[in-house]
């Protein structure tokens, strides 16, 4: 199966907003195993939705169409597929009650237009909601098939997991295709810039690259021609995210799932093990694992509460932590000291520059105490585009009172604007936090190795 | 001119990175007139390049390709665009010897497959690099062209405004076409839904629709085949953006900047009247005014300051608050309370359900206390999964202390799931101060209209 996807709107072609949709889909297909070769951005405009599909379903076995099914008189997604179809238009009356019942159960009076949403191309079936109201659709023509979603991200991601990707690999079973798997793994680091990365597993990559030359390049992984028990060649590189750390994502490609992750568990014993020797515990997590899942997991079973007092990030690492399930087992808030005065007063900064170590340490001791926690984290810093206390814009205090050992604050500088030094400030303060406790608390797990 | 943008690389269609190129071209594309009705992302791949670029030319007049310039192996853009005008590749010496010489300066030796970024199709002019190594490349087709770019952002940008719109502009007066221009505005809302914005503004739609009707739709705008001085017909579209509230986006077709601007400035006065009418003050913002810029809009000039007690949205708001420039002068900081045993000690929330009115009331109060500011604003909800204090998920009570009016509490109930509960919150939470403040505070610039 070769699956095309087709993303609709305005928005994206003029550039209002970038199609994000595409890479998720890109990825998401891959690592099912199915084969995209081509993308399509096109407007909201019945005849070139039209010859998009047309062009996608001469080239691909199947199109994922993306965006158009929403209640407005823009959304003409439902229309497009059934002109190309050659079919008129039903309304689905389940969907219908439902989306009118909906709006009854929010005490809301439903727009009549909403209603649209329940009609679909007649030999189509439904994807049903559970985020939003709009359903996807599944239209079959011959052999090839057209998938409709809606174009916000989670509705999207939600119905490619449970309609789309369970019939495209029924298809690829019925068709005697291999459904060759490409994984990827992303090893998730702090304190080391990309470069420094690039330069300690360049030889590794060397390695890599003269290893497994039969391998076949590019999106030919995922066609389904390759022989099963092809051992894949794995690939290294880099993406520097922000507050999300900087990622190094290896790539494998096998017949199974199975054998990916075998591959990839040896891949990323590798990584970690030069890594380690190069730059120590810079490794805080795997794929989706945040930097807020990385403290969450030292502080588990320590029986520790954690208190922050925060000022240039203005509440980023308080409201990074909350995303944590379970966050309020070990959480007990923040102070957000933006005003020097509410340093003095909530926390106990005595008089002085703020930006200091001086105040960073009774910050996090102030926090400690105010916030009824067995930890007190505190940043102070210059977030910019003007200097501070005589301090230049990029300048980091953290402080950080773990109980039994004196306060510790750690002086750093970071680069970028005022955004990307706020998110460095949130991951620095949050690496350190892990890192310390990791090392020092009474029941903590075992670092991975 | 139709120019369809075709992305290169199968980096991007593996959603390993997103195509930006994609929605910048389409942007500066329409901000100089001319149309885009098609994107596509295509692999690293000879074969099926050269069937995109067909695809492109047999539906738009003019083709941007970017990506597959550099040095290495799987760069084929060149070989796929010599196959597509079927003629030979040419080496252009004085690209040859500019690379060389570049090496030479920093004192590298030059890869010799760097050379090949200084082959070209024979008939081709190449757009010098002032970035870069690997020139981009100008190839007509008859009476249409292919125009080819690297695939780094800040060289493609380079090479469009210099090599690619002055060309497509000359030929566009060749053909005696219009180029026109087309302008966005985005109208930013929040307290109504999505269906009930399209409702409120379906009759204008319809009004906009039949008012000129020679004027091509949506995306057709800047096709080139209208007459010079023909007024554009607005269009009207909604997206609905989480935390950034739901958008009302008017585009506009004219001959000049200026009198976009005229039309962007009468469609928008429309439809905020009409919004008024129905539903009261919900358009906080044009553009890219965020709802924390329209709070520091409210605030500047009341001499007010502002503290902030958050439990659900865990410091989701305060750092929204602190993205504003000058912040600092209104915003005293925010007590995260996200124990229950923190609302209690810092704000003084009486024993009983922390999701109730009478704790949002007091953690209003609170912080207007324990911050020392003017105003008090306060979030506590239920975040989800679960049910808290027998309330569901999505529960909301927003708290708002103004100086001389009692405390007010909102109650309301918002969908989604964590996250989105979270932003919704947050957003709600912000668009109550505004509009309070806007309408009580002393010395507040009165509201747009």
């Amino acid at each position: 199966m070769r699956v095309e996807i087709v993303a609709v709107g305005t928005e994206l072609l003029l550039g209002q907003i970038a199609d994000t949709n595409g890479a998720w889909l890109g990825e998401h297909l891959a690592a099912g195993g199915v084969a995209s070769h081509f993308h399509q951005v096109v407007g909201d405009n019945l005849a070139r939705i039209v010859l998009a599909l047309r062009t996608a379903l001469a080239r691909s076995d199947g199109v994922i169409v993306c965006g158009g099914l929403g209640p407005t008189h823009d959304d003409i997604t439902r229309e497009a597929i059934a002109e190309v179809m050659n079919v008129g238009m039903v309304r689905d009356e389940a969907v219908a009650d439902a989306i009118s019942a909906m709006f009854v159960s929010r005490g809301r009076t439903m727009p009549p237009s909403n209603l649209r949403q329940a009609d679909r191309p007649d030999g189509t079936s439904i994807i049903p909601q559970t985020k939003g109201t709009a359903p996807g659709l599944v239209c079959p023509l011959g052999q090839k098939v057209i998938y409709a979603v809606p174009g916000v991200p989670y509705e999207m991601a939600d119905m490619f997991e449970r309609g789309i990707l369970p019939d495209l690999q029924r298809r690829m079973a019925e068709r005697g295709e291999l459904a060759g798997v490409i994984a990827s793994r992303v090893i998730r680091t702090w304190g080391m810039s990309e470069s420094a990365l690039a330069d300690a597993l360049g030889a590794r990559i060397v390695q890599l690259d003269a290893g497994a030359g039969a391998a076949p390049a590019g999106e030919d992984v995922g066609a389904g021609a390759a022989p099963a028990g092809e051992e894949g060649r794995a690939t290294i590189a880099f993406l520097a995210s922000g507050i999300e750390g900087i990622k190094v994502r290896v790539t494998v490609r096998a017949a199974t799932q199975e054998e990916c992750a075998a591959l990839l568990d040896a891949e990323e014993a590798e990584v970690r093990r030069i890594l380690r020797d190069v730059a120590g515990d810079v490794v805080f997590g795997i794929d989706g694992e945040a930097i807020e899942d990385a403290v969450a997991r030292s502080l588990v079973g320590t029986g520790w509460t954690l208190g922050v007092a925060e000022s240039l990030t203005g509440g980023l690492i308080s409201s990074r932590l909350v995303n944590v399930p379970g966050a309020s087992a070990w959480f007990r808030g923040s102070v957000v000291s933006y005003a020097s005065e509410v340093k003095t007063a909530l926390l106990g900064v005595p008089p002085g520059p703020v930006v200091s170590e001086a105040a960073a340490r009774a910050m996090a001791e102030g926090a400690q105490r105010t916030l009824g926690a067995t930890i007190g984290l505190s940043v102070t810093g210059v977030a910019g585009p003007d200097r501070q206390d005589d301090q230049p814009p990029g300048t980091l205090f953290i402080g950080l009172a773990l109980p039994g050992v004196p306060t510790e604050v750690i002086a750093t500088r970071v680069p970028g604007d005022r955004d990307r030094v706020r998110q460095y400030a949130t991951i620095s303060a949050l690496d350190l936090l892990r890192r310390r406790v990791g090392a020092v608390a009474p029941l903590s797990p075992s670092p991975a190795s």
